[in-house]
């Protein structure tokens, strides 16, 4: 008679760029603390605004930290992506089930999600076939309120165990500063078209040159109400699933009869 | 009787990733001089790898720099997407024309785009409305030959400048490495399935502590012969139409009708 398998708890592999440290990443592995087996490779310092960024010039540093109870946990010297990579061959020697990165302290919907650090290192997991969840709760403070974005973290992380959707899946999920009773549920949503206008504060150094702080005002062109933005301001959960296939097609599609060269016959 | 008004020469900004002194962005410079008025920012030092990244926590410092005969040109130390916000704001103080970046050592086809901050330079400058191109040459040397890229690299510059496409637009072009006349010409791609397989390299410093390298082998997994991997092995000079909506609207449309929440009446 055959044995029954004892099915093996699945692996989550927990990072974030606001750093090891930050109450978000605490927040996160506390909301999914009995989900699985938990692994925790995080930077060990903030990481925010690194985008897609790999570390080539200098060598990493990876060191076990002892600040979650009863969860494998290691500080990397690198960026977000850096951590996801270093995880995988490194501390798990395996790809995990799953890769949450977060909770951002801040918000990382429509553009905010091609600077974003957290986004970034979904992005990675998914590029190695790991599907990842990147959440970002709407309050920059130090003491922001995580209740509600632990509350759908662990939602969306049991429906994502129970239901796979694609090894390739990334969701890029905010969740609105609001108090969880007031929240309206989730909200399938595209990326709104925003950007950022940069307004470069000026300075002058005791030697009188100049140097500039990185500043911009947020601005909406995207009156759409199937946005993130838009979903946000309502008191939706946002989550727009994301891909790293940066293909224009349709652009592809209107340039390559007149651009093509004829292969030349040999 | 109306006067004639002169038309205006167009502004190309100019950017790469391996930084103002090397020969790539002399290569580029040259390749288009007399098409516009060129205005040089760029970092002064490699920034290789760093993605979409930008520099919050340090300010920046921007200076003029004297290497390209008649042209304005400036170093600025931070990211490559940083040169572009800095350029429009605080050189420029306006939208150039249009964004060149490059002419990179070594290969952005692929995955690529995600990682490279000659790409990400082209795509912040999309971001804002400015029409963008990065340039990548198949050689990482210094020494390498910068020929046939110069020639493509006016070829898609004098189009774009006679026919613009879109305000957003995006081209990653890359170049083989390859004999000018053994180059079968341009070909319209989408961006191949790729990825690297980290393998990182473990040492031991002095203190017996370890570390490691980032290091990895590029593994196709896609077999099409429409992407640019395959026309870069054909010989062809592959251009792939770029954009920066990340949302991946195939799952979208998959999951929206069991994960969307009903708003609740009040």
């Amino acid at each position: 008679m055959a044995k029954r398998k004892i099915k093996e708890q699945p692996v989550i592999l927990i990072t974030n760029d606001d750093g090891v440290t930050s109450p978000g990443i605490r927040s996160l592995v506390e909301a999914v603390r009995g989900l699985g087996k938990i692994v925790v490779v995080a930077p060990d310092k903030p990481q925010s605004g690194m985008g897609h960024a790999i570390t080539i010039g200098v060598p990493l540093r990876l060191y076990p930290v002892d600040i979650f109870e009863g969860i494998e946990a290691w500080q990397c010297s690198g960026t977000p992506v850096d951590c996801v990579k270093l995880a995988v061959d490194k501390v798990l020697h395996r790809k995990p089930d799953l890769c949450l990165s977060g909770i951002n302290h801040g918000s990382n919907h429509s553009i905010n999600v091609i600077y974003s650090g957290t986004m970034s290192a979904a992005v990675e997991a998914a590029i190695e076939s790991i599907p990842s969840v990147g959440f970002s709760l709407m309050d920059y403070s130090m003491e922001a309120d995580f209740s509600a974005a632990r509350k759908y973290a662990r939602i969306i992380v049991e429906k994502l165990l129970k239901d796979p959707i694609d090894k390739h899946l990334i969701l890029n999920v905010n969740i609105p500063m609001a108090d969880e009773k007031q929240i309206r549920g989730m909200k399938i949503c595209r990326q709104a078209y925003a950007k950022y206008e940069e307004d470069f504060v000026e300075r002058h150094d005791p030697n009188n040159r100049k140097y500039y702080w990185l500043t911009g005002k947020f601005v909406n062109f995207d009156a759409g109400t199937d946005t993130d933005v838009w979903a946000l301001e309502n008191h939706y959960v946002s989550v727009v699933p994301v891909q790293f296939d940066l293909t224009n097609y349709s652009i592809k599609s209107k340039i390559e009869k007149t651009w093509n060269s004829h292969a030349k016959k040999r």
